[in-house]
């Protein structure tokens, strides 16, 4: 981290910032370690705190864990984890929608990670699943590469698919209306990824099998 | 323009690489110069060649006009333009949806630049719109600043919003699907998107009126 990334306030060697900027919400990837001693993958969207904010509280960064997760359970046990931020989307899909577990806390597609200690500020329940906000402070950080931002909307589509897929048995939301989102996510995908967008999206399908499902709710309608 | 970025065949001066990768499609804004001498700005999608073509061929990168733009009236007059992989997605939108004009190629947000010679490679007609592909070669380029990758849904959300709302008048396109899209990524702007995702995304209502004619086809169903 270059002296440049610390806030005006943060001078002490203990106090890190986060590598990158963040606004709305950022989807990142965390590592929680587990009672099997191997580091489990999520993806976890961090909240940046409102810019009307008073100037107090604008370093504030949370996020919410969604019922009895994996991050949620290892959040509690080790009072926090390894937040990444990667660039390839199979990455994303693997630990959006697997269990994935590793010995090691960083993705090599990570182009900036963030160790983080996490409390928990609030919680309460939602159609039955308990949620749970967590504040994250970084205690260290580091950036693997940096780049110019460049937009490709097949990785747009990976990223909103996973979203859409995790919620296909959600009675919260309408199925019919998440599955042609995901017909608009493949022709996205199929028209403007590359090789690794493809794959990854490939993946969605046969975890969730959503364009059986799709192609049965057509059939359906005529 | 470090080394490193150059390909291995590349070792003259005057050649120069693209200064991002590439693959699948890469949205960009083009700046072309105008017979009032002012530059142009507009979104350019960028096709990486096929990552299953020859070796030969690997480089080659291609865009597709669609009409008689000032884009493809400016590249068949200068016979080039100014790359360019812009940050904000405000000036996104605008290069999109609207006539923006400056004394500069370059906009401010831009990470990265390169200048391009284009060359008309292939034409045709679709739904009575004349459409023209270039080959576009990089002259020369330049890397404004570098980050790590983040994932903002957000911003994906305004770029899709503009492929979106510029198809609104176009006969093969389902007005209605475009609309319910759109309120989608309208949701998805609320929720994931910074200040200057939700200032872009107002600018595309303003310019389109979608959201009230997506209103009158809710009241229309009821």
């Amino acid at each position: 981290m270059s002296d440049e990334q610390l806030g005006p306030t943060e001078t002490s060697d203990t106090c890190t910032d986060w590598p990158v900027e963040l606004r709305g919400v950022t989807e990142s990837v965390v590592a929680t370690l587990g009672p099997n001693d191997l580091w489990n993958f999520a993806a976890l969207g961090l909240h940046a705190s409102d810019p009307d904010a008073s100037a107090d509280d604008t370093d504030s960064v949370t996020a919410t864990t969604w019922g009895n997760t994996r991050t949620r359970r290892n959040f509690h046990r080790q009072g926090g984890g390894v937040v990444q931020f990667v660039t390839d989307p199979r990455d994303f899909v693997a630990a959006a929608m697997t269990i994935t577990e590793s010995e090691s806390p960083v993705f090599d597609s990570a182009d900036a990670w963030v160790e983080v200690e996490v409390s928990m500020v609030d919680s309460g329940e939602d159609g039955g699943t308990r949620w749970e906000t967590w504040e994250l402070t970084p205690v260290e950080a580091g950036i693997t590469q940096t780049r110019p931002y460049t937009i490709n909307r097949g990785f747009g589509a990976v990223i909103d698919a996973t979203v859409a897929a995790s919620r296909l048995d959600v009675p919260a939301f309408d199925t019919d209306e998440l599955l042609s989102r995901l017909v608009y996510f493949a022709e996205t995908v199929e028209k403007c990824g590359g090789p690794k967008e493809r794959e990854a999206f490939a993946r969605i399908d046969e975890l969730t099998g959503w364009r059986e499902r799709a192609s049965e709710r057509r059939n359906e309608s005529f």
